[in-house]
């Protein structure tokens, strides 16, 4: 079966995005292995198959599947490849686009200066959400690694976060306090661990050591749960600009129990067919 | 400029494959690392540029770059994926194929099975050829590893190998010893470490810590040398078949002073197009 596909990245974390609205598509796990291997096959993060929606009030309905076959819950960087992939692809002029994900509709829409904004969610801070054990629910609490205490702010994006500040991301500690943290005890499902430098109050740099993974060129969500992190403690004003490895970020907030909108880009790489 | 690529391995060694006979290239060292990066270009170890030969005995020119951009000689893997692209793509339709190198012609020649021989030149034993500091050239020798006596056979194959006998390549120590093996001061020039499991006397299973790399999917010139060792010990015959984790090649060698064949696998991936 020969499959037409795209590879594209945001922020280097990078997708092979399939069209399967002109195209049948029924790939199998192991198809989708080998799609995203990066020696035997195209090579990627994660695989998106855009198809047409299931339900009359969507465009689209999107699937992601990590690569290991196994299908996942919607992701900021590949929600914006998505956007840029029906425009381009002529699939839709729409500039917001109404899209059917596992988790419900979504709401992404590319904006004048081609950057993408999606709807990340409302962030949650008391302990019982991120998880974490902690007897008080404050805004900045110590947290022993090692032999060092450290301060940090948990947010819960959907996914646990403790970010800390430090004076300069290049020479932070991600890498050994990054793994301390993230398999901290009184982190019961283990946490993405930031590293956040406060530049001014619109603009911070960023690392994130993520759960599972290791650091990686650029988290939506640890961006997400470090810009809210400085607001709350007074520290930034929103809109805030994250600037990662992989690139920039901008970070929308107007507080408690409202939702945080991330915008960036989404590049086209190449196009291609393969022979599954 | 927008530029065709074809994306290839052999035994998960692999290649973007470039057409510079019908398309014109020059292609400036960042552009070629951005081709070879796996994030944000097209993703490969090392690029193959197809050209017209400069020569009237030549079919073809062939250059190979790393992924740093540097252009470096010859490697058996690449020169399989370049005898499949040519004749896949109808530049030749000839089998054996004379092909200038940076060391000179080679004649790579597609079987009617498929795979593709190469040859990779005459094996070295001396001492001095690999280097290897020793006060005697013996077909085995003892190396101190750590605190472990282990017994090696070296040669080159244009670069340096010391190749040892285990009992089962799932259970050898690999990564531990490769690294000792590597940077021991015996070795002046570092080596590529070997570990060989004879199955009988016309096959073998193989990994091998590369130089530079860690261990590989698949050493071309690491099968050669451990099925070159495997036969000077008396353990082996020609030709010899090498399991390695990417896949399995054949090795024929006649003895002292003649080269070294090397058959295997060259597969085509995907194609695609890329905007530089």
């Amino acid at each position: 079966m020969k499959v037409r596909f795209t590879k594209m990245h945001g922020l280097g974390n990078d997708f092979v995005v399939l069209d399967g609205v002109r195209q049948s598509l029924a790939l199998t796990p192991d198809q989708l292995r080998q799609l995203a291997d990066r020696r035997f096959g195209i090579g990627c993060d994660q695989i998106l198959l855009v198809e047409a929606p299931t339900r009359p009030d969507a465009d689209f309905r999107y699937r992601i599947f990590n690569a290991d076959g196994g299908e996942v819950e919607q992701c900021g960087n590949g929600a914006r490849c998505f956007v840029r992939f029906v425009r381009e692809q002529g699939l839709t002029a729409q500039r917001e686009i109404v899209v059917e994900t596992m988790k419900g509709l979504i709401r992404p829409r590319e904006g004048e200066d081609g950057n993408i904004t999606v709807d990340m969610g409302v962030p949650r801070f008391a302990p019982d959400a991120i998880p974490f054990i902690s007897p008080v629910d404050a805004v900045v609490q110590p947290l022993m690694v090692g032999d060092d205490e450290v301060m940090i702010s948990v947010v819960s994006m959907g996914n646990p976060h403790a970010v800390q500040l430090v004076a300069d991301v290049d020479t932070a500690p991600v890498a050994s306090q990054g793994l301390l943290i993230e398999n901290h005890l009184r982190f019961p499902q283990r946490v993405n661990a930031g590293f956040m430098q406060v530049v001014d109050r619109h603009a911070v740099r960023l690392r994130v050591f993520e759960r599972g993974a290791g650091e990686t060129l650029a988290c939506g969500t640890g961006a997400c749960a470090a810009a809210v992190a400085g607001i709350r403690r007074g520290l930034l004003d929103s809109p805030v600009r994250v600037a990662t490895r992989g690139g920039e970020l901008s970070i929308e907030w107007a507080g408690d129990e409202q939702p945080v909108f991330m915008s960036g880009p989404a590049t086209t790489v190449f196009t291609g067919e393969i022979d599954l």
